[in-house]
């Protein structure tokens, strides 16, 4: 069972400081392989790194993180469950096999569910590292053996934490059924009922239509044994209380046959990930006991009165759906997960794919070699350390949080309201920074990244829930921007104290800022980090500052709050929300780099990098705000900031496989003939295609071609 | 067979003049269905159109492409063998299918080879018709039936003719072997030898190894009987005279078997359109008769010499690529039909989905509404409607040169060049533009949009393969800016001669273009057409000068001309393209609006979507040009261009259900259940997933579950 000893701060050993690595950690030949042995087209850039791309390794995430990725990766490698298929399965087969492979992660024991309670800092990292090989595994073991006995446990009462140790024994498969066909994100607008029966004890499920069918409940449609449902609970007084949660068994242990008054459909194929069942859920007065009512956010007393600590039913559900809203948090991992496997992708075949050289000669260069490939792909290289950094930065402060929550300690409201801003401005951000990633690699790897194989196509899917599910992307910025409105109302100074975890402390000093001018007449100071990060804070202070004044304007005008709220999103709540993750994706980056020993090699790159995410960020999304709000005036800000990129992109294109060396996964999770660490495309290729079976057979339906006659027959009809 | 009387210029009566628009025309219920008498959700967007949408739709496209494509869909609608699999099927099935649909659209006889050769104006229209259901379709058609027969009959001599007659009488599947693993774009590297044998008076082609086999073909995988390959021709005495096409016998017509000395591969499961088997090529010593060689731009004489009319190999097999760029205007309109449908689809389901609604209250409303979805997608439905009318001026302009190739009447080189220039820029970024409407669409339909039903993941990844075949869009651009600074290398006023179809020839006041300035002070007046043209106008020629100056800045520092032009492609080449492509999009949709009568209530919104599609062009691409420049001083240009936006977009979201109307094909083709007329969402949804035969079944694996032990057992290997 699940006790308090748990609950305590991890003490986790901090290898991503320079200084503590060593050279032993380097004997582990997985995590450190001997890169530079490898002949073929990358060896030749390797030897251009100026930098130890082991050390880069341990400054891109923590040594802790990279034995339990390994741990992982070793796991698939030498399990032959996770053979991938030559070729895209039929989704039931796909399903059949997602379900193996979960029990297999989870008789395994590679996290337990107490080491899960323990370091929830590691958890997206797990996660991601299935996730980065087959996506399906994350979202199947996450949701039924770790989400789903962490609700029961955190805020069931002790007739049902039973079922915390049944999951745990892979008696049951849990799910959790929250939206609902017509409602998704406006989760006060469901209409699922659980109605309390005091003469039986019960409460009775209710689904009145097929638009309030609860669905896109992963494992649901085909495993699951139980779920947890939100559902509007009326007392027999015919009062409604609110959503509430409930554990609703929902398939039999020995048949698996829904239980009466049960319905349970499938969502049918999606854009990817169809080895998880998705499916929809139909009540019919459906019975469960009164204790199977999650009530530690409130309960029905003895009389069948509704009873509870929280006044405000918003606020009440606000607690139950903070166990969920990790679910940002990890998202920001597992996105930038599939980026650096794209980009690794992209940069080994862009240096290993010949094209084009000087006008009547054989020689042909590397196509990364071009300025244009370099541009694609460098300031996507950038924005995925960014990102990184961001998400390990996002995972320790959210730990910190979940573990004093768990712990009974008391979350101050400030830090907790400050990691629901940030969590949901910082998940869409790094959702789209990996959306386009993946795409430009995907189109610079020309008709080849067309192939399936190349996995490209994967990672685009893999990656495309993630920009609507936890909260449509567009939706949840708002939380952002509405977090940042609320306390600009009380002042700038209000900031001082409603931001512990730092991400808008600067804007205590709005007023200065504001004030503050582009004073930079050089490349050099265009591209240094410092000035762009105030840049930056100008940036976030400015926009912060015409959507307050355009609502104060609305509203003046008899508009409602609502209304007001609406009119003032396009170019202005919106950009101001991305701003505000953009600028903190960047500090996270920026600290990281200012941990390090000054002007060591590994420094220095970082640097370069940075300065690429800052002016590459600043000159695409910002320079109108610069423009029109007068911190520019000189016409030569933007030129700045191109020209250092243009100056940068030929130096870290020289160290690009070092880096992608440092943060890639290997060569059998990475997976594409395209991307290996050998460089060797061509080869891979053809080994990848001869492998199929299907590669020189003639059709099974040749008939069809040489004896058409019966064939257009039919199509005379 | 095809003769001259079939050259001539069609004689396309042109309906899409609002004057020739009779009522006679809508009685066409096919075109103009009575989608006033839906009930629905969408019934008041409907009410509040301010213009008739049938007229609407004959200004998107004649009336002849609309009949053209109604047959085609009332084809696909009345025909078993189209109806769609409920789920994505195993490859082989999708090509078996796919192969029985291309002969059945053959054998229906929709249009001959003769209507194609008189018509090229009207083949994208008919071939997006397919696409837009099944790109499948469209591939396997277009290269087997079309573009092989085409080829022949142009550049073949007699004695291969006889292939044109046999592939219409079905007995041929034709493809193209071009490009070879290791060379795309740069043809002239390939290494696939045809070399010449005097003795048996027939070529013996060969393939040295893996990277030089021919891949990518289409249909060549598992269907076709004949190929068109592209080999470097060697005579006997071991001289190489460059590539030169061959048609290549491939399998046998009885038994469908390769012959001996060809080997042929598939190339596998890709991103999409897996009903088109792309296949690779491999030849060892393999003869062929002389007179298989496409000899129209160079043959072997009896002494066994090449001789040829072109003393530059590149300008030879330039001729013969003409034949094949056509493609680049295809893709156009193809591109535009995906992007119709996703745009259709999203508008009206946010027309029909509700989300929230004003603080305290039950009412909901759609989620079109609000501001931020707006603004999501009426750019694109703006931008939409420009790639539309730029499709149609492209296809038209080339079919006239086409044609005049055909009747064996002279080109103008300039036309021939400028329209290699136009259709280099127009691709790529028609491409691009449906890719981020596609995109957007996807994510605006929230997790419904993932549903592979509602269609958005296919017109995706059926929109994908656009930006990287028939030229990869980063290195086909390009050829638009090489065009660009050759013409002004000779001055501006070279571009008086130079630009025959208009799209630079404004570019001969170029001197004075560069000293004109932004001089609106008013939302209306940076909103006015004219005035954008003007902005446009700069923007180009601007772009033109900067480029220009910094190749020769580069080659006087001793930079080779090779070098100069690779590093002058990020922002500056690369741009200058992609706005020569988006001023001319512009200026075909604005000479469109221009056409309608004054004031008409088409007219009146359309120069509204003109004034969205211009200002958001401007506002997002090109501020940083128009600051850098001196052009813009004022700093309120971009909050000029802004504000337009946000006046615009609650006017146009009223008629923007009716704009969709008039731009969507059937519901039975757009076949999304959330994209549908009537906008019953969730009826359609539940019909859909009701309508699978595995929705509610238990599955077959269940004892997976239930009994595990059988399987933890494996794990435990």
């Amino acid at each position: 069972m699940i006790d308090s000893k748990f609950h305590q701060v991890s003490n986790t050993q901090e290898f991503n400081k320079y200084e503590n690595i060593n050279n032993e950690v380097f004997l582990n030949k997985d995590i450190f392989p001997d890169l530079h042995l490898l002949d073929g087209p990358l060896k030749v850039y390797r030897s251009k790194a100026t930098f130890d791309w082991r050390k880069m390794r341990l400054i891109f995430d923590t040594l802790q993180s990279w034995e339990l990725k390994f741990k992982i990766w070793n796991f698939i490698k030498n399990n032959e469950i996770f053979d991938q298929s030559i070729e895209t399965l039929p989704i039931d087969e796909q399903r059949k096999i997602s379900n193996q492979r979960m029990f297999a992660v989870i008789n395994a024991k590679l996290l337990t569910i107490e080491e899960y309670l323990r370091n929830p800092e590691l958890s997206p990292k797990f996660f991601s590292a299935f996730g980065v090989y087959d996506a399906n595994i994350t979202g199947k073991v996450l949701i039924a053996f770790y989400m789903f006995p962490k609700v029961i446990q955190s805020l069931g009462n002790k007739s049902v934490k039973n079922l915390v140790m049944e999951t745990q024994e892979l008696k049951n498969i849990g799910c959790f059924a929250l939206i609902e066909f017509a409602h998704g994100s406006n989760t006060q607008g469901m209409k699922t009922t659980a109605t309390y029966e005091p003469l039986t004890k019960s409460f009775v499920l209710n689904t009145p239509n097929f638009e309030a069918a609860k669905c896109w409940i992963g494992n649901l449609g085909k495993s699951a044994t139980h779920a947890i449902v939100y559902a509007q609970l009326y007392t027999n007084d015919g009062k409604c209380h609110g959503l509430n949660a409930f554990v609703v068994p929902l398939r039999d242990s020995k048949t698996h046959l829904t239980f009466p008054g049960v319905t349970i459909g499938d969502m049918g194929e999606k854009i990817s990930i169809n080895g998880i069942d998705n499916g929809f859920l139909i009540f019919n007065n459906y019975k469960i006991p009164k204790s199977n009512l999650l009530s530690k956010t409130g309960d029905i007393d003895d009389d069948g009165n509704f009873i509870t600590q929280f006044k405000d039913p918003k606020k009440r559900m606000g607690l139950s759906f903070a166990m969920l809203s990790e679910g940002r948090v990890g998202i920001c991992e597992f996105t930038t997960s599939y980026g650096v496997s794209a980009i690794s992708i992209a940069i080994r075949y862009s240096a290993s794919r010949k094209q084009f050289g000087p006008d009547d000669t054989n020689i042909e260069f590397p196509v990364i070699e071009y300025q244009s490939q370099q541009y694609r792909l460098i300031r996507h290289l950038a924005n995925i350390f960014a990102i990184k950094f961001f998400s390990n930065w996002i995972a320790k402060e959210c730990a910190k949080i979940v573990i004093k929550g768990f712990s009974g300690e008391k979350i101050s409201t400030e830090s907790g309201m400050e990691m629901h801003a940030i969590s949901s401005a910082g998940k869409p951000v790094c959702g789209w920074i990996t959306r386009d990633c993946i795409q430009d690699c995907r189109e610079a790897c020309g008709g080849h990244g067309y192939l399936k194989c190349a996995r490209l196509g994967d990672l685009r899917n893999y990656n495309d829930p993630n920009l609507t599910y936890e909260g449509e992307n567009n939706v949840l910025i708002q939380q952002a921007s509405n977090f940042l409105i609320s306390i600009r109302e009380k002042g700038w100074n209000a900031f001082e104290n409603a931001s512990p975890l730092e991400t808008a402390a600067f804007l205590k000093d709005g007023e200065e800022i504001l004030k503050s001018k582009w004073k930079w007449t050089k490349v050099e100071c265009a591209m240094k980090p410092e000035n762009q990060l105030q840049t930056l804070n100008f940036i976030v202070a400015f926009l912060l500052e015409k959507t307050f004044k355009l609502r104060n304007l609305l509203k003046s005008l008899g508009q409602s709050t609502f209304d007001a709220r609406n009119n003032s999103q396009v170019f202005h709540a919106n950009l101001l929300a991305v701003a505000y993750a953009h600028r903190q994706i960047y500090v996270t980056f920026l600290a990281e780099v200012q941990k390090l020993p000054d002007s060591s090699p590994e420094q220095e790159i970082l640097t370069k990098l940075l300065s690429m995410f800052g002016a590459n960020l600043i000159s695409t999304f910002y320079m109108n705000v610069l423009y029109e709000s007068g911190f520019v005036t000189s016409i030569n800000a933007c030129e700045l900031l191109q020209t250092g990129i243009l100056q940068l992109l030929p130096i870290i294109k020289d160290q690009s496989i070092a880096l992608v060396d440092a943060i890639a996964p290997p060569d059998y999770i990475l997976n594409s003939p395209l991307g290996m660490s050998d460089g060797e495309v061509y080869k891979h290729l053809e080994n990848f295609i001869y492998q199929s079976p299907d590669t020189f057979t003639r059709p099974s339906w040749w008939r069809d071609i040489v004896y058409k006659e019966k064939y257009l027959g039919l199509s005379k009809l």
